[in-house]
């Protein structure tokens, strides 16, 4: 059979192991992860076997010290992949939750019930860790999963993948339930892209590189985020020294992820006071202040901002300042160079802290909190599966619920239609 | 310019009025809308007399009488498109609905907000009143439209949305709040399925070639349903009287449209009675049966069903008979046949009801109702903007609230990220 056979029968399966998925409760569904917890680290020496492959093959490669760290697997990391799982495991189960339910003039009762996607397809980069963490929220969603990971990590997600599979079989759940595509070939993704019939969403996880390639040619619906240029605007009104605390913390905490801050606007009100103050923290933090002019003259020692510097998602120590007129003029720099990720405005004003939160579009739009605030588990979601930067199905930070949809449910007693 | 480039400034200009229509209060719009519907009444002769323009067109091309009629305007249809647009005026704005508000444990209040998705795009065939219909339920939830009505109504179209668009100016929002797309060459869809960096979604109404052609050529989410093979299964435990009603019902009082009975499926245990029953009954109604072998057996004068007919969707008075030995069977046919419309279940076991509705993942699951009430209007959630039978955004009817997302809000106090 050819590469392509393989993979349409692989996801043909999952497409018929799904049925079944979706009828599990939630007491086997939870059992089942938490043996397939133990089931890891009762494992972890085959796994670190496996990936000891992928780390020697990584090396000859060439692979950077960091790609080579992302890739390791030893005790204590298996041991945290099993515990991810029992966090999962202890979430609420979203299937089958009645989100709604009214009466009609005819007596009809009607509502709405929550069923899973159906089967769900990740596609992600080096980290093996992935395959598990996944996995385990697709299958407690009621879905199936089929998974192709990076190719550096081929060895370690397979011996994955065969330790959750053999959980899957003890209980007599559809083995193909949970798949992993095993080419490493990049016709293992383009295939994979093809099987619209069986496969009903994609989530790419990884570089903007790869979301492009996957949207670029996937004939099956991409839930996906490109990038990540956070907003903080600080009002008139603002505490200078809690917008201070505020724009450290989501520049300099973790300034390599998508929820770091890139652009500072500053309203013109607070300009001669505020640019000053936050220029020589920043600067005393290692950071490079891009400023447009009027940011400049009040911190003349900043650099220039061009006009590319507006859609940067930096990722490091870089941050583009400009001051604006007021608060449209905030929203309306959001809205022109934003990539509706996460945004907060600072300040004191009733007025503007409600204004901001309706009228800024942005997945996660925030009053007086860092940006770095905008992950499913520090919103409460629990595990996050993901995150989208466009609106249909879901927006901001995704979790379990995301893995669903709902069907309407009516209850009759022989209604028919006039 | 060329067309390319119009229908490409057309979607830019549609994006930068979604920003304006975003913040439109529920009052603004709700007195923009029954403007529209006044306008549209004071404008009945101009757009009756493009509508003859149209009519004249379509004869001289031999358009059949049925099409010349679904064409047709005259003062009791613009009556209605008017009191379409009330009805629509008239329904809760689901824009800025908090669906839910909870505390983190560092006191950020998080919660989710409902958004317009930004900009519709509605592509749809002969009927000239969707112009109007889709056009208020888009912006009455916030939203642009860009709307490409079949080429037959093109002046009707452009009569209707130069009325509408007049209602906008005059409340200063930009008219690139509503476009319709001037052009009636194929090129004029296939261009506007391109502009997915400035429309956020395309809704096609129309038949099954029209929705295909959308989905090959989009570069933009799609939101779709091809067909409706709806399924009524007869349990062992059914009340028979009410069966035959609701099979009635389903199948003869409108067999054309998407919600109309195709496929019964009856338990082995009820085959013996109830197929003479339903047999006669329908044979009675002109419906031609097709049964498999054991539906036959108390049936013989039925035709034979044949593979193809599991799937068919007639919109016709035809109907494929099953006997089943389980509810099991039962489900396993539809998720095999089925197109994840509308199915319902006639029992008198409360098990049996709880786990159709609980295990059939349709986007309307019933019991004991008639599948014709498959539909936004019956099902409560007023005016219908269509129907998708895929799972991600959507799943069934869709109303107004389908026309929006949710963002994540955060109500801080300065907390940062440890």
């Amino acid at each position: 059979m050819s590469v392509a056979e393989q993979i349409r029968n692989i996801a043909a399966e999952a497409r018929q192991a799904s049925f079944a998925m979706a009828r599990l409760s939630s007491k086997v569904k939870n059992e089942l992860l938490l043996d397939m917890a133990t089931a890891l680290e009762n494992s972890a020496p085959q796994i670190i076997g496996e990936n000891l492959k992928d780390l020697a093959a990584g090396q000859q490669r060439g692979l950077s010290a960091a790609m080579l760290d992302r890739l390791m697997l030893d005790e204590p990391r298996i041991k945290g992949m099993a515990d991810a799982i029992r966090e999962v495991a202890a979430l609420p189960d979203p299937v089958g939750e009645v989100t709604g339910m009214w009466k009609r003039p005819n007596d009809l009762m009607v509502g709405k019930m929550r069923i899973p996607l159906g089967v769900v397809g990740i596609i992600y980069e080096s980290r093996p860790n992935v395959t598990s963490d996944a996995a385990v929220l697709c299958l407690k969603s009621g879905n199936a999963v089929v998974l192709r990971g990076g190719s550096e990590a081929i060895h370690s997600n397979l011996a994955i993948a065969t330790v959750l599979k053999a959980e899957l079989s003890k209980r007599k759940v559809p083995e193909a339930a949970l798949s992993l595509i095993p080419f490493t070939e990049r016709e293992g993704v383009t295939e994979m892209l093809k099987q619209e019939e069986f496969i009903d969403v994609i989530i790419p996880r990884g570089g903007e590189s790869l979301i492009r390639f996957v949207v670029q040619n996937s004939k099956i619906p991409v839930i996906k985020h490109y990038k990540g240029v956070c907003h903080i605007f600080v009002d008139a009104s603002a505490d200078f020294e809690m917008a201070r605390e505020i724009i450290i913390n989501a520049k300099t905490q973790r300034p390599g992820v998508c929820n770091a801050l890139e652009t500072l606007l500053i309203h013109k009100d607070a300009a001669e006071k505020f640019v000053p103050f936050i220029y020589t923290t920043l600067a005393g933090l290692n950071v490079e202040l891009r400023g447009d002019e009027r940011f400049r003259k009040f911190a003349p020692r900043a650099k220039e901002a061009t006009e590319e510097d507006w859609s940067a998602e930096y990722l490091e120590l870089i941050l583009a300042c400009a001051v604006v007129n007021d608060m449209d003029a905030a929203i309306d720099h959001i809205n022109r160079y934003g990539s509706l990720h996460t945004e907060s405005i600072i300040t004191g004003d009733y007025g503007n802290a409600q204004r901001f939160i309706r009228e800024v579009n942005s997945g996660v739009v925030m009053v007086n909190a860092s940006t770095r605030f905008s992950d499913g588990n520090q919103l409460g979601l629990g595990a996050e599966i993901g995150i989208s930067t466009t609106k249909l199905h879901s927006f901001g930070p995704m979790g379990l619920t995301d893995l669903t949809t709902t069907k309407f449910i009516v209850y009759g007693e022989g209604q028919v239609r006039p």
